[in-house]
C-alpha cells in the first residue's frame, strides 16, 4: 500500500493542459481526481462498442460552455445527451444571436429588476430579448410541430436543432451539433423551462394540441441502454439528467434480464453525499442499486463545472487528436432503436 | 444599526420546540435563519387569500419525513405541492406496507448489491419489494388509467391518491392526504422515476397508450399563480420543484400583465449560490427575474432538511394550534382552475 | 441488515427537545446523525472515569452561544476546553458589558467601515468598543501578569477568568465558569487574536516581558490525555482546537507506550472530507492515525453549530437532570497534572 | 451593464495554461473567478513596493504541492508566509527523504491502523517514518536551538531551513527556499503540530528550556505590515494563516494611525461564508473591519487548492517569465524590521 509515492509537481514553461493534468494525477485530493476523470473518460473512448451517456445540469450555456459542449458532440466524445430545458433554451437563444453578459454577483437585484436585467450568479441577460425569443418559440417554432402527435423530448429537440441548422447553418451548439451528428438529446423535465412554457403557450393561445408524452422519453432512453452492451456515463452536476441516465440501467436490466449497469462513470459535482439526495450520491451508492457496475471504472471530482470542463475537454482534445473511435449510430424505427458502430476519426 | 443585541440562549427545562426556535431568533448564522423561516412561513399563513406553494426534492420519504409532510397537507399549511417522482413513489410504497430501513453509509456497496439491498445514504431498502411494487403500478394501477387521455401529472397523482385511499383508508401520506384535502400535486419530471418507468411498461408490455402531456403540467400549474393574488413558496432543496414553482410567476406575470412574483419565500437547502445553478440560487437573484417580489419576505436557511423539517413543522404546529386560516380550494373546470378561500381551523 | 425500519415522525403537541431528537434517531441523513451525537455524548457522560475534551472554533460567542457553552462547563458535561483566541476575547468582551448586535449579511460593507461597525456574517459590533476593551487588556489585565514567567495559554486564561470573576462575580462565561469549575482552557493559537495582540502591546508599549511559551501548552494538554484512561472528544468545527485535541492522543500513546486514542468522538462541522484538510477529516481517517480508537463510538453531524448547539445542549440538560457523573478534577503540581474523579450531581 | 458578453470557449490545440485561463475570464462562475485570481495576483506583482503575504492551510505538502510553493518563493511571487505546523513538518519530512504515497479514501482505516499507515484523505504515509523523523527533530534539531532564548516561530523555522540547507543543499522546499531567499515564515499555532510536540519532548525528556513566545510572533508579523505601504494577501484555505495575516493590518493601522488595510486580496477556499467563521468569510466582510481596503482588488475562488495551485502557479510562471519585480528584503534589527525594495528578475 506504500508503493507509489506522490510526485510534487515541478514548475516548467510550455506545458499543455494534458501535461499538467497528467502531473496532477500523482498528487492528491481533488486535483488528482480531476486528472483521473480524464483517464476514465479516455478508457470509455477506447473501449470497443461503448455508448457514452452525457448528463449536464446547471446553467452551462450562459456560463460560456456552449462551444466546449459542441466540441464533445462534434468529435463524438459523447453519444447521448440528457440536460435541462434551460440549457437547451439558452443554447438556442445564443444561436439565434442572443447574448449573455459578464455581470457581478455582488449587486443590487432590485435595481436589476427595474432595468429588466435577469441575473444568473455573475451573468446578466436582457429580459426583453428572452421574451422576444419566447415569442419566436411559441409562434414560429411551434408551427413546425404537429398537433396530436405524441412527441418525445428527443423528437422536439431534433426538430429544434433542424430548425436552427436550416436557418443558421453549421454552428457550435448542443442543439445544432447534435442534429448534425445524430446525437439524441433528452430533456426529462422539458416542461420545467422557458422552452416548455413557450410551447405550452402555443397550445393555450393558438388552440394547438401539442403533446410531449413523458412516457415516450422513458421508453426511448431506456432502449438505448438495453441495446448497448457497454455504457459509460459522464455527469456535470446532478438533477434530472443524472437520475434519468442512472435509471436507464435499472430499466434495461429488468427488461433484458441481463446486467446493464453502466461500466464507466465520471462525475463533476459540488453536491455532497451527506444530504442523502440522488444528485450528490456516490457511485458506490449507485453500485448497490446496480445502476453502476460493481466492476466499473468510476471517479467523482468535487469541482464546479466551469473549472473542470475547459480543462478536461482540452485534455481530451489533445489526447485523442486523430484517434479513430468506434462511434455508435442510432436508427429509430417503429419506436425502437438500432445501434451500429463505425470507426470514425475524432 | 447597533440597536438590537444578540441574546445568548439560557438553558432551561421544559422548553417546547417553538420556545427554543424563538430564542434562536436572537442569535446568529443559520440558527437564526432557521428561526426566521418559521416566522416567514407564519406570515404566509396569516396573510389573507394566499396560496402556499411547497416544493420538496431529495429522498424525504425514505428519510422518515412522510408524516411531517402529511401533517402540513392535512392542516393546510401548504396548498399546492411539487416534488420528484421518487418521493411520490416512496410515499406510495410505504403506504402499501413497504419499509425503509436504518442502514449505514459506511458500508460495502458491492456486498449490498449481492444481497439486493438498495442504499440511500444511510437508509437501506429491499430491492425485491421495489420490484413487486413496480409490477403493481404497471399491472394494477396502470389499468385504472385511460388510454389516449392526455393526463397531467396532477391528474395521475390524484388518481394514485384515490387508489390508495380506497384501499388503505385515511393514512398519513403525501398522496392520500393531498387527495383527501384537495391539494394538487405536480411532478414535472414524472418520467424520471420508478413511477414513470413502471407506467411506461404498461404502454410497452400491455400495449396501452398512456399519455402524460408535459405541456399540461405547465398550463395547470401556472394557472394557479395567475389566479392567486398572493403567493408564498417553501422549498426543501432545489431541483425541478423549485424551478417549476419559480416559473409559474414568470408565466403568470406574462399572461396577466400584472406582477405575479411570489410574495413570501422560504428555502432550506445545502446547495450554494457559488455554483451558478438554479437549485442553489438566492432569493435576491430570483428577484432580478421577478420570480420573487422585490418586497417579499424571504429567508434561506442552509441546513439539511431532515434537521429542519421536524423542528419547523412542530414549531408551526405549536404556534397555529386551532388557528383559522383562509384556505384555498381548487376547482378544475374545463382545463382552468377556480380558487375560493374559506376560513378553516388548522 | 433489513431489521430496523425508519419510523416516520408523527406530529404532536408538547414535545420536549429530547423527545423530538429521540424521534429523529429513527429517521435518516443528518437529522439522524444529530440525534446520535446526543447518544454518544450521553455515553461519554455515563462512562466511568472519563475525561471529555471539548474543542470549539468559529465565532460562537458573537453568535449567542455563550450561555449554552457556560452551561456545559457549569454542569461538567465537558472537562477540558480548547478554542480560538477570538472566542475567549468575545466571551470576555460580553462579560465586560460589550454587545454583539443583530445585523444582516446582505449589506454594504464599505458603509459599515465608514461607520466603524465590524461585521461577523449577520452580527454587527461597535469597533470603538473593541478598541476600548483592547486597551483594558493591554493596560489593566496585562499588569496582572508577571514578567519573565513562562505562561501556558491555560494559565493566562485562568488568570483572565479570575480577573473577571473578581470584578463581575458569577456570570455565564466560558472564562468565568471554567475558572469557577476548575475546567482548564487551552488556546494553541493565542497570538492569533485580539487577546494575543493586546498583550503583545503590553510588551511593546510598556516594556513588559510577557511570555506565552507554546511548548508549555503542548506539554500540559498532552499530560491530561496521558493520565486519563478514557477520553471523549466533542468538536464544534475544526481548526486548531480539533487538531490540538487529536494530537494529545498521539503524544500520550508515544509517551505512555499504551494506546491513548480517544474512546468517544462527536463532531459538528460544515467542513467536508473531500478537501483533504484536518478540519474536515472523518473519524475513520483519524482511526488510521490512532487518534480515535478503532473501537470508538464516533459520530459526525454535518450541520452548522448555531443549529446544533441549542438543541443538543437542551437535550442533554433534559436527559441528565440530577444525574451523578464521575467528574475529573485537575491538580497542577510541578508542571504535571493529577486527576481525581468524584461523583457530582449535574 | 449589458456591455461585455460572455465568450464561449472554442476548443483548440496547443494552448498554454495561461491561454485557457485567459479564455475562462470571459465565462462565468468559479471558472471566471479562477482566471481573475491570476489577474489580481499579477497586479500585486506589478505594483511598486508591495509586500505579498501568503497564507496556506490544509495538507498541501502531502498533496504534492511542495515544488509549486517553492517556486513561488524562489521566484519571489510571495514575500512572507504563514502556514500550519503540519505543512512545515511535512515539508521537512520530504526534504529528509520521507515519502507520501498515493492511497485511496475508500478504504478500511482500522486495517491501515494495524499496518501503521496514516491516511490523509487519499494519501498514505508510513507512521514509523514519521516517528523516526520526530526523534530527529527532538534529539538532533532541538540541540541546535538555544535554551532560554525567546524564539518566534519565524526564528525557529529559519533555523530549520538552515539546518536542511546545510545538510541537503538547494532543494525545492518551503523551508529551504525561504531560508535561501530571505522569505520569513510564520507559524502562529506552532505547538499544534508534530514540529511543536517534538520540540516539547526536547524540553520534557532532555531537560531543555526551549521557549517559543507567541507574543513575539504577533510583534514581528505586524511590524512587516506597519512598514509596508502596500500589501497584498493570497490565501489557500483559511485557519490561523488567514486570520493571522488579516490581523496584521488591524494592528498596523492602530500602531501607525494610518490605514494599513491590505490592498490586494486573493482567496482559494472551500469554506463558505454561511457558517459565520473567519475561514469562510468574504473579503467584503473583511472590509467592514478595515482588514482589506475598501478600494482593494479582491477575488475569491471557491475551488480546492490542489486544482487551483498547479494552474495558477503555471499561469503566473508563463506570464512573468523574465519580469523584473520590486522585491522586498527584510532586515531584522533589534526586534524590528527594515524593508528595502530592489528590482529582481523573476
Amino acid at each position: 500500500m506504500l508503493r507509489r509515492p506522490t510526485v510534487p509537481i515541478p514548475v516548467g514553461q510550455g506545458k499543455s493542459i494534458d501535461d499538467i493534468l497528467s502531473e496532477m494525477k500523482l498528487t492528491a485530493f481533488q486535483g488528482r481526481k480531476l486528472a483521473e476523470t480524464v483517464d476514465v473518460w479516455s478508457r470509455m473512448l477506447r473501449k470497443r462498442r461503448t455508448v457514452i451517456w452525457f448528463g449536464f445540469a446547471g446553467a452551462m450555456i450562459p456560463a460560456g460552455m456552449r462551444r466546449l459542449l459542441a466540441y464533445l458532440i462534434k468529435k463524438r466524445m459523447v453519444d447521448v445527451i440528457v440536460s435541462t430545458g434551460a440549457n437547451f433554451y439558452h443554447d438556442a437563444f445564443e444561436v439565434a444571436g442572443g447574448k449573455h453578459y459578464l455581470g457581478n454577483e455582488v449587486c443590487d437585484d432590485r435595481k436589476l429588476r427595474r432595468q429588466r436585467i435577469d441575473r444568473i450568479y455573475d451573468v446578466y441577460a436582457d429580459e426583453d430579448r428572452f421574451y422576444q425569443f419566447d415569442r419566436w418559440l411559441d409562434n414560429v417554432f411551434g408551427e413546425q410541430l404537429q398537433d396530436n402527435y405524441q412527441y418525445s423530448s428527443r423528437e422536439i429537440l431534433w426538430q429544434l436543432g433542424k430548425a436552427f441548422y436550416d436557418k443558421y447553418g453549421e454552428v457550435d451548439s448542443t442543439l445544432v451539433s447534435s442534429y448534425r451528428k445524430g446525437v439524441p438529446l433528452f430533456c426529462p423535465a422539458f416542461g420545467d423551462s422557458a422552452l416548455g412554457f413557450s410551447l405550452m403557450f402555443a397550445n393555450r393561445k393558438r388552440k394547438r394540441n401539442l403533446i410531449l408524452n413523458a412516457f415516450k422519453d422513458v421508453d426511448e432512453s431506456s432502449r438505448i441502454t438495453e441495446k448497448a452492451k457497454n455504457t459509460g456515463v459522464v455527469y456535470i452536476g446532478g438533477g434530472t439528467p443524472k437520475n434519468f441516465i442512472q435509471q436507464t440501467s435499472v430499466i434495461a436490466s429488468y427488461q433484458t434480464r441481463h446486467d446493464r449497469s453502466h461500466n464507466f462513470a465520471v462525475q463533476f459535482t459540488m453536491d455532497m453525499p451527506f444530504w442523502g439526495g440522488l444528485s450528490g450520491c456516490t457511485f458506490e451508492e449507485a453500485q448497490s442499486w446496480g445502476k453502476i457496475s460493481s466492476n466499473a471504472s468510476a471517479i467523482t471530482c468535487y469541482v464546479e463545472a466551469t473549472i473542470a470542463l475547459p480543462l478536461v475537454v482540452h485534455a481530451l482534445a489533445e489526447r485523442f487528436r486523430g484517434y479513430k473511435r468506434e462511434v455508435p449510430t442510432f436508427d429509430w424505427v417503429n419506436d425502437n432503436v438500432e445501434l451500429t458502430f463505425e470507426k470514425t476519426k475524432l
